[in-house]
């Protein structure tokens, strides 16, 4: 059974976008995984189908209703997880992404305007995740990156030469080390010597090396935790 | 003059997708911000235009190659920042989004495969950026994701009714109180009975407390900044 994905949107037409091309898109075509997609339009009410009414308490900005965004849902459930894209979200991990690979699939809400009516999510028990420290317009190219992210780990779409070991967060503590390729040197900068060693160990020892360096210096919060992971000197 | 973004990628066919639609797509039409692309095959080498080349060291994956990634920043960069969507990168903020918003735009540069030679990035001064802790297939939807944060703050895209006021990290510290919209009970559940009471210093208050405790419960790392940026108590 192939993974599916069923999007809930007022914007269809973003999908699949770039998950039509590369990687993905080829998977798409080979069945690998599938898409549809839930226009939240056709729940709205009334003759203009309103799907979004004002905050209560006030402010700026729409709420997605909590009746029309039950009814979008009740259309599109099943036993997948049901995931709401939303900045107060659970900020999303490679770890989160490996569960899902794993998984039927996943049911994608994404919001526009000021969000969703709180009971909407409450009901259903979505799970909220959220891609970063930053706003994005709505929950739509959230969903694609989590899809993006989801899609490449599913069994058949890398081949051998796009390996997913060693890659960063795959063991959720450093960054990954760099990469240099042909030519050796270029524009008088040199490949690092360790690496045109031959020597595995001392290729393996510079690039543990680079990627403690560039976690610490990068991502303090990363490298406090892979302090902590370590086991204690004896 | 309107913001402009170039974006270096092997897959031009990706964009504007996402953000030809809605809010961004818009604005793109209205002349507020410019889209071009610079497709990394064009400097490739050889007969099949080769853009990569293994990873001096071993390992799995391609890299792109220093000679092909300079030519074409070459062609897009001007005086923009030139920012290389990687994991290795620092994560994207809301801070990050804010500062290039009111600058000229941004030259993208998205990798494939396994990533960049690291001394095409150095050579060129890349600021390295991750959307988050997680692996895509490439840089492009992480450029469409920045791009989409961006443009909502550019001036003109935004009514008033799409405020950016308030919002999860607006302050950089807590993530944004819980939406309530019509019917005031729905499927049994109410609205907050503080939304209701008129008094805008209990709305504030209750939207005060549901903002620190969805911080505290899903953000630690947030919520520890915000306590340490609280005045000490006399």
């Amino acid at each position: 059974m192939s993974f599916r994905a069923t999007i809930i949107t007022l914007f269809p037409e973003m999908f699949p976008g770039p998950l039509g091309q590369s990687l993905a898109g080829r998977a798409l075509e080979t069945g690998i995984w599938a898409l549809d997609c839930v226009n939240l339009r056709d729940f709205g009410l009334g003759r203009h189908r309103a799907v979004d009414d004002t905050p209560f308490g006030g402010g700026a900005g729409m709420v997605l209703r909590p009746d029309v965004l039950d009814a979008a849902i009740g259309q599109a459930r099943d036993g997948r997880p049901l995931i709401a894209l939303t900045p107060r979200g659970a900020p999303l991990t490679q770890a989160r992404i490996r569960r899902l690979a794993e998984g039927p699939g996943a049911v994608l809400l994404c919001g526009r305007f000021e969000g969703f009516d709180q009971r909407a999510l409450d009901a259903n028990e979505a799970e909220e995740i959220s891609l970063g420290d930053f706003v994005l317009s709505g929950g739509e190219i959230a969903a694609l990156a989590l899809l993006d992210a989801t899609i490449r780990l599913l069994p058949g779409v890398m081949g051998a030469a796009e390996s997913a070991e060693e890659e960063s967060f795959s063991d959720g503590t450093l960054l990954e080390y760099p990469h240099y390729t042909r030519p050796a040197v270029w524009q008088g900068r040199a490949v690092p010597e360790a690496l045109l060693s031959g020597h595995h160990a001392a290729i393996a020892a510079w690039r543990r090396a680079e990627a403690e360096a560039v976690t610490r210096r990068r991502r303090p919060d990363l490298w406090a935790r892979h302090i902590a992971s370590q086991p204690a000197l004896p």
